[in-house]
């Protein structure tokens, strides 16, 4: 008999054998899907992260033309600044803008903490459990030092000056505000959790932006601080371009670790030592011939051997993803056995 | 006696014993510097690469600030584009346009390979031998990989789609190329010590936006049979975000390589064998306090271990800066004594 899409995505994720790989994908809701396009056309992104409804369908949106193991609620990291009495705008073509950001102890100290529009992550996965209970649906947040360079830089950035000058000027107060985002991040997580979540992802976008010796100062203590406070669920980790910090993931504590599509996974698996791990096709190579896409899948596949692998991409999907090349990967995927299985 | 800086320099790229580790850093003449910006404000930056003159009193500008053991040519690397027919454009706030993309065979067709403003940084060095013989200036250019993703995408990018598709497309024509800007770039390296520099760094800036595999098959061999064409003169090869790589890196050739900001310098040097290092502070850290700068730059210099280390930043400084930071770092490299030293 075979395992269900729930049993497959908890032995993935705790290292035992499975009959095959699962797969799920980073923004795998997203702008490349024409039905995700039309409900933006009626909504803005946080209009649809701020309605459970609305967020429960383009959640399921891909499951419905995809061979999918997994879904991953709709939402933003953002919410969490936001929740802390943060305002976040999205400008076209520019990403997030943050009001006020935080540079120094009076930024911290001014900030409140609430609930703002957090509670409907959880309630999107109620909706999704009742809609889809056959799908293991994968909770998420921002990681706390993620969500300190958006706060303090007040933007995206491609050099991050102001959240790195506030973590070299005043560490403490740094730790101070990583200490917060942290029990933060954690609860909601864990309400996630509660309401269903078969897992729970934290990414950490722009650790890999610092120094390999301040990611462990700062990045992944946080990050750890933040999984503590998670019962109930495995916890995946995900911090971009972490090549030069790839040994010291495992202070984490985290069950499985998110590997970008820079890293050899069969290297970075060695490197955790052999934790599971999830990952890493570049999604820009979904751009390439179909035969390109299929022998490329593959190889993840062989570097991943098909135990303690759950397969994504090494990031999210883009906007110009060709929806034939997402799906020759993920009929790759289904396709292949790992080595033993029957 | 001490050794001369050209001594000095040479020494540290060769691995054998210096009474002190030499410093360059990287975009050392650029916009944090007021009087750079004095003749930025009526002259722009294309005219200031294909002036030599102009080209070579920037060149100067931070030596007679600060405490350096070398200088680097004044120049671009998208002179190696226009030199085959592709025209470059800056614009504020948006980087290089280059125009006609080369997206198929054809565009590769297209190109001619001429001189265009080539010879201005031979010439700049020729013009700064003369001024300021006791110090040793380095030449430079792009490395074919990353010059063909400017060529290709036709700008800088953040997911690098155009680029990454004609790779994956047609890995023959992305050969035939690299193969034409390897040769193109090492004649241009090679023009350059002829007129007198010290070394040459190949600036690998977007090979690391590659997945590992394909930093492998494409950019190294591009950038070995570059350096293939330089004679008489340190061949140092810098690839930012090596990371997921670093382990390859000697399949360049190079004696020395480029860290970045994100790596641990010991890690990396461990990782390649124990050849000579360049790196790695990063930039950002210019922002910190005093003593940080102080203390971090004494680490990166301890992680060097003396020998075999050129320091430098992990990338180029920022237009914000600080000056009072780079002296305070430059000071700090010139007081420490590698073990060992008299």
């Amino acid at each position: 008999m075979s395992p269900t899409a729930h049993e497959r995505l908890a032995r993935a994720l705790a290292g035992e054998a499975v009959d095959r790989v699962p797969a799920w994908l980073m923004r795998q809701a997203g702008r490349y899907l024409p039905e995700y396009r039309e409900v933006r056309a009626r909504v803005s992104f946080l209009e649809l992260c701020r309605d459970a409804d609305l967020a429960c369908e383009v959640t399921i949106q891909p499951l419905d033309r995809f061979p999918l193991d997994a879904a991953i609620v709709f939402s933003d990291i953002l919410t969490v600044p936001e929740a802390l009495g943060q305002p976040v705008e999205f400008t076209a073509g520019h990403g997030p803008v943050l009001a006020d950001p935080v540079r120094d102890r009076a930024g911290i100290a001014a900030l409140r903490r609430g609930q703002g529009h957090l509670p409907v992550a959880a309630e999107t996965i109620r909706r999704f459990r009742a809609a889809r209970p056959e799908v293991p649906i994968l909770g998420f947040a921002g990681a706390p030092l993620t969500l300190l360079f958006y706060m303090v830089e007040g933007s995206g950035s491609r050099d991050w000056v102001h959240a790195k000058r506030f973590l070299y000027a005043d560490p403490e107060a740094a730790r101070q505000l990583l200490d917060l985002l942290a029990d933060v991040v954690g609860e909601h997580l864990q309400a996630q959790v509660e309401a269903g979540a078969a897992a729970v992802q934290l990414f950490d976008t722009w650790a890999g932006a610092l120094p390999a010796e301040d990611v462990r100062r700062f990045a992944l203590p946080a990050a750890a601080r933040a999984l503590s406070h998670v019962r109930g669920a495995p916890r995946i980790y995900f911090a971009k371009d972490a090549a030069p910090f790839v040994a010291s993931l495992p202070e984490v504590g985290a069950e499985a670790y998110g590997v970008d599509g820079r890293m050899d996974l069969a290297e970075a698996r060695r490197a955790l030592g052999d934790l599971p791990v999830q990952g890493n096709l570049d999604p820009v190579l979904l751009h390439a011939p179909r035969d390109t896409i299929v022998a490329r899948t593959r190889a993840v596949l062989e570097a991943g051997g098909g135990r303690g692998h759950v397969f994504n991409l090494g990031h999210g999907l883009l906007p110009t993803t060709p929806i034939e090349g997402v799906q020759a990967m993920l009929e790759t995927v289904r396709a292949w056995r790992p080595p033993g299985a029957a």
